[in-house]
């Protein structure tokens, strides 16, 4: 099931073409696995704390419609696979009054170890939070 | 032949693990195309004077290391395709220092009216110079 | 009475200090006036739409704390003054968990004429409004 | 002596006024700063290896006219004070094809122990550096 937050477009999100300008929907992709982290019981600050950090290895969108200022989004989150190693979701940010699918997307993330920079596999305290995250998605999914 | 342009990494490039912000590197594939273009002798204030809008389309990055605050980048910029109706380029980010391939990404624009909202074809005035643009491109890899 | 409004610092508002970057708090001070307008019953696109813009002419802030990734800050916005020509406001954004005042803020915006460029007179369709608003905050403090 | 710093407007810098967000102007001090001390000998790595951050404490900026997508801005930054537990600075942003002056600010740090939290006193390698950074800022002004 994903996860789904809401972002009120600002004044300062818009550029010269009078739209959201493209680059803020990839900051708004992370405000959704952020929150689709929390859901679970994860968040980055205590990962960090722990000394882990989560690189980001491949972004991809697709534009399909421009927003504007004032304009309630949708952004939702929703897990492709995580494993100790990597995470990977999808997005689709919605306009919130119509409906309309504005921007979809993808991303992959790799734990690495803020001490070695290597790539790492996370311990069961986060790993069990994960995977019960992406039984949710196969259930919701074979579901629907 | 790529188009090169600098960038400076600033202080508030960077975020809360001490590297530049990967959405960062998205507005930078924008410094890219713009000197690309600039390079052709198309500037996006005149497309908008003419009436043109240029919406992103799509966008994709792959990052292979990070960068940090005060490195200096290299943005090179190829055309991929360039017609009357879009224009998709390729981008390489680079440290200068060590010539480390930080970001490779992607990119496609279509050219719009503003007036009508829909895709429209440029006039000769720019597509000549486009062309131009491809066939040096072109030319540039059968030579390598 | 001051209109407050929340907002949930995101990763990419930290820098690599690991608090959120002072200049993000000056965005957020437009966050905070637009939503002192939408209380008083208007928005800025509705301003633009009628021709007006509303350049800043100036900002002040004080850092009294740093905020982090995950807090939950209140974006506290007063009237100080709002004519037919001008509004200006003050700011203090808050930490939700403790109350402590991280940063404490003034700006002054005009209203423009966006065909003309020169700074205009407001209409009595949006003055009313804004007399109202100013009228509820004078009260508010003479009964403090 | 003022450093003076080039900053080329990018797309991404403008809003629906088809102007230059005001925020961004604040950001600009931060390269105005960082390219003085950097003239002085001092790079903000350096000093956060040592140990020293140097949170903003205020901030203030006064806009006399826009900029738009493609202006070539110049930063001027001129010291104010600075002492061995704060730096202050005052700033001009300029268009440079013209000269007009359409940005002036000041800004105030403090040195801080990453480690305490605390305002600290810099120790002499740096402090000799900002001191005749201010015998330079003082001769240019009694000469001039």
């Amino acid at each position: 099931m994903p996860v789904v937050t809401e972002h009120h477009v600002n004044f300062y999100d818009t550029d010269a073409m009078a739209v959201v300008h493209h680059a803020n929907y990839i900051r708004w992709f992370e405000i959704g696995r952020v929150e689709y982290l929390r859901a679970l019981g994860i968040t980055l600050g205590e990962l960090m704390d722990d000394g882990y950090v989560f690189p980001i290895i491949e972004v991809e969108a697709k534009y399909h419609e421009s927003s504007h200022f004032d304009d309630v989004l949708l952004i939702e989150t929703t897990a492709e696979s995580l494993t100790r190693v990597k995470m990977a979701f999808t997005y689709r940010i919605l306009r919130k009054n119509d409906g309309a699918v504005l921007v979809t997307g993808h991303s992959l993330n790799v734990f690495t170890s803020q001490e070695t920079g290597h790539i790492t596999r996370l311990p069961d305290k986060y790993y069990a939070k994960l995977r019960e995250g992406l039984r949710q998605e196969k259930n919701a999914k074979s579901e629907s």
